[in-house]
């Protein structure tokens, strides 16, 4: 048993935007390339929305003129309406992807529509990516809870995925925004979501907010998603408030799925000095991830410390 | 589907003898009650080892003494020897546990004996404690990896379940002491383990080293075992130290696993509370466990802040 599964780094874009430390262009380009090395091919690194609200992704554009086109690497760029997805084309992303809201609560705060309305912005803008060629993705965000209403409807999260489906997306992300879910739903919800868009290629994107993100997504994993969305060092939360709600990190699911057997063709040690030279020199605040502080399976000839 | 997942609370013996802060026998006494407040029902809460070596557990016949024994509380004591086993009866422990290596290396350093050597000693104590009615349990420590030789061959592990069994344990554990195993091994051993010993009930006991504690209670779980090791606020690894080696936390577990449709009997928002108290209270340190940070699963009632 060994099976490709494809990791997508969301550090740069995901990561940075809810990081309180606001990175120059410079050291994003630093970051990229430090990623790539790591043998990063998928990443989330720029987000095409308005730079008053998300001043972190405000240099998106710029980031994309810079980035490396000639590694291998597939750079995707967020949007959610059409000014946002006329920038991403622009920028030439590689890929777009579009965010969706499972809930009344969180969508009418994070962008001023329901659930529905998100799906009939999709199909109003879907048409300008596929026409200009781009694959185009969907993350139907707060998949598995809301901050505000608590229990999100499993049916409102299928027909989200049929409608991201139906507009064009090749790829469907379930986000666990706050960090709620439990392994057992991932797998009843990626059941409905298979049923309702069973085209689409499921991807999972979790955050470690309640210590499940791992569990999840080796649930996902199990229930045959093959996408994983992860940030280096787990950034994503802040480390200054007392709710941290982190991405999982990019080197502890790569610790956990190479060591079942699973290939990402991300190198484990480069990752974890990816999350180091953050944790040190580009954020200079402690980040998440456990796999930076433990380090991998002991080896024979360097012995670890022994533990009680 | 509700299933009953018994949680047996550590954090008494492996959370504190771990933890660079010594408590009073009174403050101990306090926890344990805590514990018991909060819906625990089967305790680690004892080791008769050399006092010298764990002086944090150096006053567990005196804490015996004194623990309520009209609540329906089961209390584990560990013993590695013949003399902890008879300090262990003469406790009046109601379960003793008992610990075998599963590698040459952690063995000859931890209790100066090899895999099988372990197993001879069982096989000399145990009568003492079946004749006295007391009901045996064995761990089997560093059953998926060894700090100072890496890989812990499946099959020792599995010989030494056979010979637990044999000995007359009731209850065989995996301890994966430091924190390696991944979700997919977690089966695989537990599959070899359940052949070795087809009687015994099988319990997990996991570290969140590299962050995969979680996971592999699931896996554990999902493969049909009911009993798993648990340490309010993850305590057991030393805050101070670069390498955290914390158990899983119980307020964590207990999340995953009523939100997973699972009853463990214990009250989160109870659990939750015993961990802020060992944090501002008890031990004055940061605990690891994250539902003491972010809390359960909001209510529509009570918002909780939006996440990125």
């Amino acid at each position: 048993m060994s099976k490709t599964i494809d990791i997508v780094e969301v550090g740069p874009r995901d990561g940075l935007q809810n990081d309180p430390v606001l990175l120059d262009t410079d050291v994003k380009l630093e970051f990229v390339e430090r990623l790539i090395d790591a043998g990063v091919k998928r990443m989330e690194a720029a987000s095409f929305v308005n730079p008053k609200l998300v001043p972190a992704m405000a240099d998106s554009a710029e980031l994309m003129t810079r980035v490396p086109r000639d590694r291998g690497v597939s750079y995707i760029g967020l949007a959610l309406n059409e000014k946002g997805m006329r920038r991403a084309i622009d920028a030439a992303c590689d890929e777009i992807n579009f965010v969706m809201v499972a809930s009344e609560g969180f969508g009418k705060r994070n962008q001023n529509a329901t659930p529905m309305e998100t799906a009939d912005a999709l199909d109003r803008i879907a048409p300008l990516a596929l026409e200009a060629g781009i694959p185009l993705s969907a993350t139907i965000s707060v998949a598995f809870g809301d901050p505000f209403e608590g229990e999100v409807d499993r049916a409102v999260v299928a027909e989200l995925a049929r409608r991201a489906e139906a507009a064009g997306a090749v790829e469907i992300a379930l986000g666990d925004t706050i960090g709620v879910a439990d392994p057992w739903e991932v797998r009843a919800r990626l059941d409905a979501v298979r049923e309702a868009a069973p085209k689409a290629r499921l991807r999972v994107h979790f955050h470690n907010t309640r210590n499940t993100a791992l569990a999840n997504v080796a649930a996902a994993v199990d229930a045959g998603v093959d996408v994983v969305d992860a940030s280096a060092g787990g950034i994503g939360g802040c480390p200054f408030a007392p709710k941290a709600t982190g991405n999982v990190p990019t080197e502890d699911v790569v610790y956990m799925l190479e060591r079942g057997g699973f290939e990402t063709g991300i190198d484990l040690e480069k990752m974890i000095a990816v999350a180091k030279w953050l944790e040190d020199e580009a954020l200079k605040h402690p980040v998440e991830s456990l796999l930076s502080k433990a380090g991998g399976f002991p080896s024979a000839a360097a012995p670890a410390t022994a533990a009680g």
